[in-house]
C-alpha cells in the first residue's frame, strides 16, 4: 500500500540523521498521496538506526489508522492540520534543530538578513504565537497546526515554507517530503547565520526588498533562471 | 561476574566517544545491580580505544573493590553517594561535556526554555552550590555527592536526571548506564540550545508551566503517549 | 576541449563539500584558459554528488556558451568580469561559507587580527558596499562583480585574495581554481576566529602593521621563506 | 638517524589533523633528544597527507640542519628557545587552533573557570605581549620563544604546558611531543568552554584556589590518585 510514497517518506526521514538534524527521534517527516487522501509518517519514538519503509504508519486526514503496526508520530495531527489548510504541501517535518530551536526558544521570527535566506524564503521565517493553556490542555498537537495556520495566514506556504513554534522548534515543508526535508536543512544554516549576523551588527542587516525579490524570483516562479 | 552488566556499563562507556561527550577520558559511567549492591564502574584514566568490557571494575557501596584489575574511576565516590541517596537510579555518567560544563562553570542552573528540554527534564536543570574549602580537602569526591543529594533535596531525582556541579561539569543519571548516557547526551544539547536562546532574547524566553507539563507528560508517567 | 582545465574545475569544485564550505549547491568555482580566453565553470544547481569533469561548462569571456550540455553557474557573469579586470587572477570561487556570510550579512569587513589573517590577506577583508536597487534590477549578476572590482580598486588583487558581499556572501580568487579555494577556506576560518576574537575584546584586537607585514611577506613574495 | 624520535614526532603532527586543531599545514610538532642535543620537527608547508616519517627535519640547538632533505618549520627558532630555557620539556607544539587563537588574537590570557582546566594548567594561560617592532624585524621567530621564556618567567613551564601569542596563536609543550599534542588539544577545548563561561556570566566565574589545587594535584605530582 503506498509503497512508492512509503519509500519517499522513509528516505527523508533518513536524511535527518544524516543532515544532523536530530538527536535520537527528535524529528518526524510525512508525505501525503492528495487523490487518496492518506498520510505517511514517521512512527513514534523508533530509532532511526532501526527505522524501516515498511515501518512508515498510514492515516487518512482525520487521523484514523490505515495501515502500520506502530503508532504514528506523537505529533502527527500537526501534520494533518497543515496538509487540510495548505494544498499545495505535499510533504511536512518536524524537528528540534537546535538554531531554529534556539529561536523558536527566544520567540523571534529570523530577520531575512541575505541572499542564503532570500534563495528560499520570500520574507522572514515567522514565530507562531505561543499557545494558550487551554489550547496546550485540549487537543495540543492539533492546536499546533492551528496556530500554525494562523500565522501563515493569507501568505502561500510555500512562498515561506517553514515556521518556527515559539518555545518549541521549527516546522518545514514543500511540494513532498523530500523538498520538506531540504527546506528544513535551509532553515537550520539561515538560523545558524543569521544569529552570528546580529552579534556582528546588531543594528542594520536586513536585505533590501530589491535584493530580496531578485534572489527568490531568480530560484522561483515564471522567470526564474537558476539550476537546469 | 556481572557480567551482563559489565557489558552494558562498558557499552554505555563507549558511547562517549562516539556522541562526543568526551575528550580524551575525561567521563564515566557507571550501573549498579541492587540485589547483589555492587557497582560496575569504567577504571581510572583508561583510554575509550583501549577500553574492553571486562576492563570495568567491581566495587560494593562502600567503595570497597570487589573485582578487576584497574583502580576505579577516581570519581568513584560521587557515585557511590548518589547510589546510596536516589534508590531509583541504576546508572550515572561524568563528563566535562562543553556546553554542560560552560554553565557549570558560570554557576548558572540551565533554565527551561522550551520542549526540546521539557521532553526530559522537569524544570530547571540545578547548578549544584560550591563546596566549601573543607569539603574539598576532605574527601572530595564523596562531598561532592553529597552536594548534589543535598541540591536535588525532595525532587525526584527520575524528573531531573542531570545537574550541574559549580566550576566543574555534569552529571546525570536514569534507571540504567544506557539511559543515563542518553540524559547527558540530552543534557548537553539543551545546554547549547540554552546558550543561544539567551543570547537572542536576554530577557524572556520561559516556557510556560503549562506547556513544561505538557511535553513532560506526554513522554513520562501513566498517561504518556510518545512511543510505542 | 581543455580536459586538463576541466578536471582541475572539478577537483577544485568537489572540495567544497568536501571542506564544509557549502550546503547543497550553493558554490561554484571556476577557472580560465588566459591563451584561449575560455572559462570552465560548474554547472547550475547541480549536486556534487553526480557531478562529472565532464559536466563542467566552457564559456568565453562574453559568457557566450563554447561546450557543454548544460547551463553555466547563474553567478558566471560576476566571475566573467572578475576574470576581465584582474589579470593575474585564474580561478575564481563563490560560496555561502556561514561564517563569512555571517560577517557580509552585517556589512562588515573582517579586520586582520591575528597571523593567521596576514599569513593570507595583506589587510581588512573588505565587504563591498550594496548594489543599487537599479544595478540588481539590470545585470544583477554582472554588476555584482563591477561593485567588487570596485571596491578592490587600486589594490593588486592577489594581496588581498577575497572579498564579501553585502547581504550576499564571498568570492574569492587565486592563480589558479585550487588556489582560489583553498584561499575561500583560509577565508571562513578567518572570518569564524575574527568573530569570537571581537567577542572577547571588543575594543582593540588589531594585528600592528609590522606583525600583518612580517607574516604576509615571510609567506608570499620575493623575501619569502616559508614552504619548500 | 634518530628513527625512533623521528616517528614519534612524526605521529605527533599527525595528530593534528586528526584533532581537528590545523586547517592545510598551519601547525608544526617538534621533539627533542637531550642527550645528542638534537632538535626533530615537521619540514615547513608540506600537507600533512604527503608526510612521512623520513620527512622530519633533524636539527642541532644552534638551528644547524644535521639531517633532512626539506627545510625545518618556519617556526623552529620559536622551537629552540623553549628547548634552551626549559629543559624538562620534551616535546613542543604550535597551531592555529581556532578557539585558542581567538583568545590569543583577544591579547588575554584564558581564566582558570574550572576542573577541566586545573586538571592540566595551574593557574591562568597567559597571553605573552606583543612583540616590539624591531623584535619583529630581526629574527621574529627567535623572538617568540624569547618573549615566551618571559613571560613563563620563574614558574614551572610544565605546570602551565602552554601559552598564547598576542595577535599569533597557541604554543603547547609536554614531556615529549605526544604530550605537548594532548596539551594543545586541552588548550584549544579548555578555551572553547571558557569562551562561552564568559557570555553566560560575564562577572564571576573563576576557579577557587583550593579547587584549583585539589584538581591539578589529584592528577600531578607526588600524591596524585588520578589513572593507574
Amino acid at each position: 500500500m503506498l509503497k512508492e510514497l512509503k519509500k519517499l517518506v522513509y528516505e527523508a526521514n533518513m536524511e535527518l540523521p544524516n543532515r544532523k538534524l536530530v538527536t535520537y527521534t527528535w524529528g518526524n517527516v510525512s508525505g501525503i498521496d492528495r487523490k487518496e487522501g492518506l498520510i505517511v509518517i514517521k512512527p513514534s519514538g523508533v530509532n532511526y538506526e532501526e527505522l524501516k519503509p515498511e515501518d512508515m504508519v498510514v492515516l487518512d486526514l482525520n487521523g484514523k489508522p490505515v495501515e502500520g503496526k506502530y503508532k504514528p508520530s506523537s505529533d502527527t495531527a500537526t501534520h494533518i492540520e497543515l496538509y487540510k489548510a495548505f494544498k499545495e504541501v505535499g510533504g511536512i517535518i518536524h524537528t528540534h534543530s537546535p538554531w531554529a530551536t534556539a529561536w523558536a526558544q527566544a520567540g523571534r521570527s529570523i530577520p531575512s538578513y541575505g541572499t542564503t535566506h532570500a534563495d528560499y524564503f520570500y520574507g522572514a521565517i515567522p514565530c507562531a504565537r505561543s499557545l494558550t493553556d487551554e489550547e496546550i490542555n485540549t487537543e495540543y498537537e492539533k492546536n499546533t497546526g492551528l496556530v500554525i495556520v494562523e500565522t501563515v495566514g493569507d501568505t502561500n506556504p510555500m512562498n515561506i515554507p517553514g515556521i518556527l513554534c515559539a518555545n518549541h522548534g521549527p516546522f518545514a515543508w514543500g511540494k513532498d517530503a523530500a523538498e520538506a526535508v531540504h527546506n528544513a536543512v535551509v532553515l537550520e544554516e539561515v538560523a545558524k547565520i543569521a544569529f552570528h549576523t546580529e552579534t556582528l551588527n546588531p543594528k542594520e542587516s536586513h536585505i533590501s526588498q530589491t535584493l530580496l525579490d531578485k534572489h527568490y524570483l531568480r530560484k522561483h516562479g515564471k522567470n526564474s533562471y537558476y539550476g537546469q
